[in-house]
């Protein structure tokens, strides 16, 4: 008898055709359980995301999950179907957090091909995605796009005729803070928040060092790759990944994400909600043993249409290994200090 | 003043009489918290058991916990009433999971000294028990034989009668699915469960290679086998086990049945229910730092009386370490290839 | 632009009053997440805190969170305000249990200042505070004094006058209990709780070996205290730590109180509630790799007043790393045999 044909290889650049709709497995409920187990690899303390009695007063139905989390697992869903058979994550764009998760959520995901480039070498081709998390309810809780290198399973395969989205370069404003209720300014305590600083504390050009450093452990990655159903091999098979270029299991570029972000508490606590993604970058790998710092700059302070108990501001965070932020390691030249392992530029909301 | 004896040391073997009766510390509530992290050292990603959603659309009033998250944490109870003094675990045998686990279930295990064979050399003798796990209304869940190596206190000590249970190959279809509901075949989703292939789609003799590879740390498993309770030395204790023949940690076989089982959704995601185990051999041991790979063989495909919702796979799941599976490693000669560290025979559930 | 000032770089000593009032950021809601992670990490198998139906037999409404769990929580709280530029945790003294703490709880803390002297050479001084931790309700659930050596900005600065708090060497039999219910002693049973020593069966002077040992492992003590959301750096960043002079990330030391705790279940079973704390000291620094042991001696046994359902063991733990414990090592000549790494005295309850 013939092996079995019933395992999933993933789809190889020529299986994309713009148009595609992807309807991910594995849908998934998310509670308390992930939420105590993200705080404890990430270490997040946003007061928000902490403790109900905080949500309440200011005016969710209790603490929402963290924003990162439910990316994560929207993004899980989306690699054994896009990114299976992929060489790099080149880039996200237009991510927007639309609605807060809960737990006892249910979130699942879809995915629209946007966007195929075949490579000049013909072995590869660039695939875009734009994908959406959906809670229980149907509704729109995360709308993201990203766009990975995907190898030809033929290269004499037949290049499709490009198409390159017209992506922003940042999300705007009108975009901003569907997953936010209305907040309770005065009842939002910065003292168990734990700053004093609020949206009008910050000016465009800041530059905040986030001082403390994370060392980070393969089961540490492990464990929270894993639960984001994320299925990348490179993340957890030393075997393979022993022969590869690096020789090492290459940590999830969300971990770093999600590290930075936690970090970045010192300094911006009261940017307690991730609004929106506008682009990022993972600029090295990272691995099990390095020492994770990060740095922001405010790259902008706004405004939202309509609201004025919260405001914006546009932050770029860096992330580097194995070398403290103190003097805001950034690019270099045609690249980038040789530290650098993430260049993030998102939209957080802090009260007004 | 003495030093207590209220320590714990274990039964040795002539401390087992055929009959005995044992009521097993520690009872536990299991729930999301367990779940998650389950899932997070383990990976699964069978639909039923990830969204309750899911599990509502087909039966269950919501997911049930994954079945071998039971098993283990009736297995981790007996430990210390039956395998605290063992030097192998030898066997399990006529294992039928009667009752679907919720979260917020609490699990307790009894145990019944079933068989007694002192070995020729006098230095030790095989137990055989079998264990029920019961939840917080007294139903059986889960009901198995297992025998193990049991050190003897005292060599001169005279041998019991040897008693030698006659135990089934392979549990009986009828023994079958009494912790599956009915399934609302029509709304099982295949795209949400991540294959497209049902009971139908498989053939015996059917082998299936299951790809992936999933590297194992000391704190994963550790991590793991302190949520089931268990409290094996072996698993634990450098200082002690550094002195081993090994020189190392043993990884609690449990570990590599639920990574094998995990490692199992990628050829088969419909398999979503574990009815049975007909008998398990973990054929060598498992340390940190190995990659463990698995294949599957389907035995037979069998209807279940009564039923036409789900029908039965009996599948022979074998996982090796560092070596993958494309080739179907298996029996060699006498023994077993090198690589093999698990032979599991057992009976899954999928839709028809 | 200037960079921003916005990182705490936490207290330094002359920034102390004695009276000083602090209210701790971030409070936090614990749930069965986090219990399943602190049972997964240190092992813990007391029965009440493990199952809801052996709590409500005997009294409480459900199974409470580990007493030390609460603890680590609030501690972890104080961290920031207190203890951030802290070159040692000195002792703790007349910590008190006083409300057993549920999933669902909020927990936050507030210090007060108790004491202040000045080291003789200037450059740092002895920092005392009372924490309490609160429920959401207000109540006081937790309260302690612990006293930690902290850095001086500026060595010139002058010395306050020295305050150095009056402590109680034990907490007073008529301050323990507030946390436990009225227990049902008819419906505690011995075997499902894993022992047949009750209060009555213990002897001062009684010396326990708890036998077992536990490997710690980097990723578990990260994940742990990251829970607890300590964000002591030398528990966490290698980078800086391998320049330290042990050239490792510290193990914190609540994470070998909780070990010690755990492992004393064999032989301590039926002690299931720490009412009080009456002292500790963290003798030498534990790190990864380490194996950890513990034994006990009965200091004292009472009874409480007004109940005579369950009764009080005080009780000295006493840990080691990478030496077995069956010879009691203790306090040697002048100090401590040099394996100890803990030297805990304590109060705990268990049924009459």
């Amino acid at each position: 008898m013939q092996p079995s044909t019933k395992t999933a290889a993933g789809r190889f650049f020529e299986d994309f055709r713009v148009g595609d709709q992807l309807r991910h497995a594995t849908p998934r409920t998310v509670g308390e359980g992930d939420a105590a187990l993200y705080s404890a690899i990430f270490g997040a303390r946003f007061a928000a995301q902490s403790a109900d009695t905080f949500a309440a007063a200011i005016g969710y139905p209790r603490s929402p999950l963290d924003d990162l989390l439910a990316f994560h697992i929207v993004f899980g869903k989306t690699v054994a179907d896009v990114s299976l058979n992929a060489i790099a994550n080149l880039g996200y764009a237009d991510c927007r957090f639309l609605k807060a998760v809960y737990p006892g959520d249910t979130l699942s995901a879809v995915s629209e091909v946007i966007g195929l480039k075949e490579n000049s070498n013909r072995q590869s081709g660039v695939v875009y995605v734009r994908s959406q998390g959906r809670n229980q309810r149907g509704e729109i809780v995360l709308d993201y796009v990203r766009w990975v290198m995907v190898r030809k399973r033929d290269s004499a395969a037949p290049a499709p005729r490009p198409v390159v989205p017209d992506l922003p370069d940042a999300v705007g404003l009108e975009s901003l803070g569907a997953a936010c209720p209305p907040i309770g300014v005065a009842q939002y305590d910065r003292t168990l928040a734990g700053s004093p600083y609020l949206w009008g504390d910050y000016e465009a050009g800041e530059r905040i060092d986030h001082v403390d450093g994370v060392t980070v452990e393969e089961a540490e990655h492990q464990i929270a790759t894993r639960l984001f159903q994320n299925t990348a091999k490179v993340h957890f098979n030393q075997f393979s990944e022993g022969q590869s270029r690096f020789g090492r299991r290459l940590i999830y570029g969300g971990h770093v994400i999600s590290l930075a972000r936690a970090l970045s508490f010192n300094g911006l606590a009261n940017a307690f909600h991730i609004a929106a993604i506008n682009g990022g970058r993972h600029v090295a790998p990272l691995f099990a043993g390095d020492t994770v710092f990060a740095w922001s700059e405010v790259l902008a302070r706004e405004e939202l249409p309509g609201r004025n108990d919260v405001g914006a501001l546009r932050l770029r965070t860096i992330a580097t290994k194995n070398r403290p932020c103190g003097d805001f390691p950034s690019r270099q030249g045609e690249g980038y200090d040789p530290a650098v392992i993430l260049d993030l530029d998102y939209w957080a909301l802090a009260p007004r």
